[in-house]
């Protein structure tokens, strides 16, 4: 789609040129509300208000929801009251949520003076919960029934208030202390008979969420149990609000975002990369930088350590970043495979010694594989002493041994004292796994050499 | 929940070994299917059948959807006729597909027979398409509707079939020749009036996908659009389909998974780790493993043709890990940052020349603070020669510089050619970036320190 998008620009622009703005207008009527902002965001700033104008009352608020939070603050700045208004009352809760999240004070002033005074407690109400916890993503508009109602109230209710409810599809009943006691689909809703009483056919094991429950618990829920929707609860299990779908969905790409980020000695933002400057993205990946460098002064010291020995055999040093690397690697596949699997709440810290196990018998095979292929290089390709190969190979097997074991156990160890287990990935176990196989293969030097 | 349900296991045994089974039906019929389910996994297989003939037949039939494939080839195995047909009867088809894929050939006969015709038919029709294509993961049990339809047709239709479709919740359009013309969703007609004409009110722009269309794609459409149906039309665009959110949302996770482990030089697999056999992981690790050892030879080679120089300097031995590690750390962090850009549609190829040109700005400024930090270390705290210091940190900042444009290039060119931009990752930037900085760093060795 993005692809099409984009292409289609220049036809758009031309058009814009040549003030053909029916022609724009019945285009993006055509036109889904994504692509439609996806364009403008591609547009000179001082385009989008003009074409923005052009959209039909309910579609440039489904645009506006979508547009990067720059075009949205410069629409915001251009809008009189009554557009602001216009554009406000089409929102729902949680996107108007969003967009307030992301402005400058004297815009969000503005937005919440133009919001109905119903959306406006809605609005401040949800502002309230912690960033990344479910009451900061969840909506308050839901629909809620009570269990005393028949089947056929419900659906009248469901379509006299169909139309501000994010969802109509899952709904929830509740007591006359807004506690939530159970909950129906429409779907059943339609099956069952009109006079059937609500409190008859209810699901009553619901599953819910607290308020301060993280948005990435809450997306692993959708993820397990394939829900369209999830009640979100108070300390007193009232029910105060729902998460929808689509916005676990975007917690769980913004999640997975972040761990892939931590693996690779990142820190996370949740700006597209070409949204970034150059500036940010500095900020974001020299830390790692400094400290991983900083870090591998241990492996220089343990290299002078042995200064004299690498003089004598000088070959020694040639094996190094082979050895440094094979051990890199091996360590890092058993970290973020591991990482992944806690993650994907597949793997708990009371598996660590199965997997420990695991890993060691893994480590044996690669390394065993490893150290043969490199042996016979040695000696036959690189024509390198049998001592000399067989301090390189033997080192080799440890070094993959150890890896497996470091890089499998750390995230985990990491996750039981509470750390994130992303950050114990790949870049830092390099370092670890680094030292540790140079003593090992300086020290099996000394030996197997006499050096 | 995980937690809830194994920490539950233990009751359950025992209520299981004092025949309980009524107390034991009672308590799976307050749970819901996952946790059902995740709890069998964990039984010993001879008792999973005992338990699984105490729940209710629909309850079973979810329950057995969410299962792993060895329990529920175990369970078919075990099934009279009967029970394998009440099974089923309950499932939709794509669920029915799924452990189709997943089961023995004579197994998969027996499940066949017992289906009704119409079924068979379906579960046929799907098994067709190649793995991985929209086809694959479609269901064929959806609401079609005529244009020409009233709004109270339509939802008596709907109310009629409900039970045996997947979803009810969008609706789509088709002409006589089952070509698809529109799409409504049910919250929409619950808003309409009853006589009103579907074709007046239906949304016709509807973005759906072929037969044959990935699934990667598909689930990037649904990330993209937050739809909670996806209609698959065929060469024809006639109506042959559609993909449920649940499904897209389980196809991220795969390709996220596999993203990330192939981006650990890991050949991907879609068996969660712990039920990976250790001969089958080391089948996963063992081949890159093997590739980037044997690439390692070149730096290597590069390091023996110095070897006068190293044995005239060989404190420059003792940098060679830092060098590279830190080389290596600076690759990963442009490629996977823009890899994971790829994937989620941020980023194409048409932006190379900015990507490069950012991340050459960035890598001055990170390679810069590096190089000044690890100066003044070398100086001030290892008490090095200035020459030779600045030969460490000139290097420094040029492999930095290296590092960030191969690796922030290298995914781009791939996507370009046809390869899998993940495979490039980390890994096998890394090696490149080791032999490039190996190389910088003797040559300007030889010039500064004239060796």
């Amino acid at each position: 789609m993005a692809e099409g998008t984009f292409s289609f620009a220049a036809t758009f622009l031309s058009l814009l040129e040549d003030k053909k703005y029916p022609t724009i207008r019945d285009i993006m009527t055509t036109m889904n509300a994504v692509d439609i902002a996806m364009l403008f965001d591609e547009m000179d700033d001082e385009r989008i208000p003009l074409l923005f104008r052009l959209l039909p009352k309910e579609l440039a608020a489904e645009v506006f929801v979508e547009m990067d939070d720059d075009s949205q603050e410069l629409l915001i700045r251009g809008f009189s009251d009554a557009e602001l208004k216009a554009v406000v009352d089409e929102l729902y809760v949680d996107d108007a949520v969003d967009i307030v999240e992301e402005m400058p004070a004297n815009v969000v002033k503005r937005i919440l003076k133009q919001a109905d005074p119903e959306m406006r407690k809605m609005i401040n109400n949800i502002l309230q919960y912690p960033d990344d916890s479910a009451g900061s993503i969840m909506t308050t508009e839901y629909v809620s029934l009570r269990p005393e109602m028949t089947v056929e109230d419900a659906i009248k209710r469901i379509r006299r208030n169909v139309v501000e409810k994010e969802t109509i599809y899952t709904c929830y009943v509740t007591d006359k202390n807004r506690t939530l006691i159970g909950m129906i689909s429409l779907k059943e809703l339609l099956i069952a008979e009109d006079d059937t009483i609500i409190e008859d056919i209810m699901e009553t094991n619901v599953i819910c969420v607290d308020t301060l429950t993280d948005q990435e618990e809450v997306a692993q829920m959708f993820n397990k149990y394939n829900f369209m929707a999830l009640p979100v609860v108070d300390k007193e299990t009232r029910l105060v609000g729902i998460v929808t779908f689509d916005d676990a969905i975007d917690v769980m790409e913004e999640e997975t975002t972040e761990d892939i980020e931590k693996m690779a000695a990142i820190v996370p933002s949740d700006k597209p990369y070409l949204r970034t400057g150059v500036f940010e993205t500095w900020k974001q990946r020299i830390p790692w930088l400094l400290i991983l460098m900083i870090s591998a002064t241990f492996t220089s010291m343990i290299i002078t350590s042995f200064e004299n020995a690498l003089a004598a055999q000088v070959v020694l040093t040639a094996f190094i970043p082979m050895l440094m690397d094979t051990g890199g690697n091996s360590g890092s596949q058993a970290a973020v495979t591991i990482i992944r699997g806690i993650s994907l709440g597949e793997i708990e810290f009371r598996d660590i010694f199965r997997i420990i196990w695991k890993e060691f018998r893994v480590a044996l095979l690669c390394g065993s594989v490893l150290a043969l292929a490199n042996f016979l290089k040695l000696l036959f390709i690189d024509r390198i002493g049998i001592y000399v190969a067989a301090v390189v190979c033997i080192t080799l097997l440890l070094s993959v041994i150890i890896a497996k074991i470091v890089g499998s156990t750390l995230p985990l160890l990491a996750k039981k004292i509470g750390f994130d287990p992303a950050v114990m990935a790949s870049p830092f176990i390099t370092t670890i796994v680094d030292a540790l196989s140079l003593v090992v293969y300086f020290k099996i030097a000394t030996i197997l050499l006499g050096i």
